[in-house]
């Protein structure tokens, strides 16, 4: 079968659309000829259904066209039973933020169903946060293996009480205590955390900068010797800027009904419980959120990390992007097995 | 009992050594009266056997000397059954690096005996590598709970073969592909992955740059179309100094017999495997190893990721710091009980 390159498109003369397009999904029909992507072509190639592109055997086309990273996915792809077009405009419908599309298995390109929109990654490429909007990013290792990721929204609720009022605090260093705490506060609440250890069930709470801010925004906790300003710039002056986006995102997570706590034994910001109805019939927590600014540029090593932390304690990841304007955007990631 | 604040000292009158030192270990005797720290008069007020310090109780000595956060850590040790020291100079043998000195369980300040150097951290506080030398790190999370990290020194090694010679490679972007490998390169001593899958046991091998560039070094891989000199322009346009930075641990490794290959997996920069003997014959890789500058600074929040997921893969987190000389510091951390 003859196949010569031109530019990007390697186009194979007639009968090449009955024998790679019609039975196995190869390409974009010409006619009775097909046009496939370099990297389709390498596949013909490596599977020895074509002997050679204008005289450049499989070694030579990779060499040729560069295209040994996407082969990686590609080649998976189909060993995995999937057919899947290269994400060009004029072969598939959106091509926007894609590199490959793959249909449902027994599905093909004349199908019109999508199963997953596949972005091709090296491990050292970066990828803004913002450009995420449900597809699958297919990164290559430097040894060559790959990893798939899933993302979408989820948007966090729950069914915690809002706080009863009457909280009176002292702020000492970079945490509020409040000596004599209305009850429901921690154990109907879950908020703060016992002087006394955890096993106490009664007396003072210390409360983080983070939920001292918040209550007090909220009007459930007043200040001996201090006032918003005061909590604000001591948290500031902790954490910077960054104690803004946490608290944006931690009030966002309280007013859903989800219950954030410190999410430091797991290298996140917090620890989410979606279930919570009280301390004392309370489960393991849902989600590791990382809140991360809108404009943030992911590395897919750390994003490894983290959804694969996550994998291993029985929860999901969320990432938190909050904006200029105080709008949160819920991103998950997972590990996910096309 | 009488006890007076005087700087950072409280001292209590006689009886104070008998009542306090000689049966429970706090302070630093003055003849028969007794020095205490105020993080050691906390706790005595906590425990109620100490009334008041100059008129203060508990709360009023906290917001007077600002040791929340100390004395979060000293209850929980004194909790968890042990005697321990505020490392101050004149009262420890050595306090540099170290906020509190703990004996063994069963002894004191007058056995000489040392468990643990702890050092008493917030969330928020940045550690220098460089400053670990066995310490724990006793880490107080936003919340208020606390995490214990042991540090240490672990000298990588290993029972893998040398590469053998004689390997042609092309450069293709950012790998180098083996078309006729020497059997022993991959299922000897564990380089590259095979192109074919990772069931081929067979076939053309890709190497990452790291491989690459340290096979080449040894004089085990020639280039066809490239020098060394090419291959470390590619690898540094991919990731900048970095890669000098990784190659300097990756040859360590290997120097050592330990096996490195990709850790991305796990969102680090190898796995290591230190019972290698063929790939046959492989098990489990033993540590993640994150790559650093020998002035990195830890944020603690960076430090409980990376040890939470590597206890949750079975493996341990080793940190390799490394200098402008080329040598490498090995640094260990992990979860620790007291």
């Amino acid at each position: 079968m003859q196949a010569t390159l031109s530019g990007d498109v390697v186009r194979v003369e007639p009968p090449g659309r009955e024998r790679f397009y019609d039975s196995r999904g190869y390409g974009r029909p010409q006619g009775d000829a097909l046009d496939l992507a370099p990297v389709e072509a390498a596949h013909l190639l490596y599977r020895e259904d074509l002997d050679s592109v204008d005289g450049l055997d499989f070694r030579g086309l990779l060499a040729e066209t560069g295209v040994a990273l996407g082969f990686v996915v590609y080649r998976d792809l189909r060993e995995r039973g999937f057919y899947l077009s290269p994400a060009r405009a004029g072969w598939v419908e959106d091509p926007t933020g894609a590199d490959l599309v793959v249909y449902p298995r027994g599905s093909g390109p004349w199908d019109g169903e999508v199963a997953y929109r596949v972005r091709v990654l090296g491990e050292r490429e970066s990828v803004p946060a913002a450009s995420l909007d449900g597809e699958v990013l297919a990164v290559v290792d430097e040894d060559g293996e790959l990893t798939y990721f899933g993302t979408g929204v989820h948007e966090p609720e729950g069914t915690a009480s809002d706080a009863p009022p009457g909280a009176e605090g002292t702020l000492l260093t970079d945490r509020v205590l409040v000596w004599e705490p209305p009850a429901a506060l921690h154990d109907g609440a879950f908020y703060g955390q016992r002087l006394h250890g955890r096993n106490a069930d009664s007396g003072p709470l210390q409360l983080s900068l983070l939920e001292a801010a918040y209550l007090h925004e909220e009007g459930a906790l007043s200040l001996a010797d201090a006032d918003g300003e005061t909590l604000r710039e001591r948290a500031e002056a902790v954490e910077g800027e960054r104690f803004d986006r946490r608290l944006c995102v931690y009030a966002a997570l309280r007013e859903r009904g989800a219950v954030p706590k410190s999410g430091f034994k797991f290298g996140s910001d917090f620890r989410v419980y979606e279930g919570f109805e009280s301390v004392d019939a309370m489960g393991h927590s849902d989600y590791l959120v990382r809140v991360l600014p809108v404009d943030h540029v992911f590395s897919p090593r750390d994003v490894s990390l983290d959804v694969r932390l996550a994998a291993g304690v029985r929860k999901r990841t969320l990432f938190a992007l909050t904006g200029a304007s105080g709008d949160v955007h819920w991103l998950t990631v997972e590990r996910l097995t096309p």
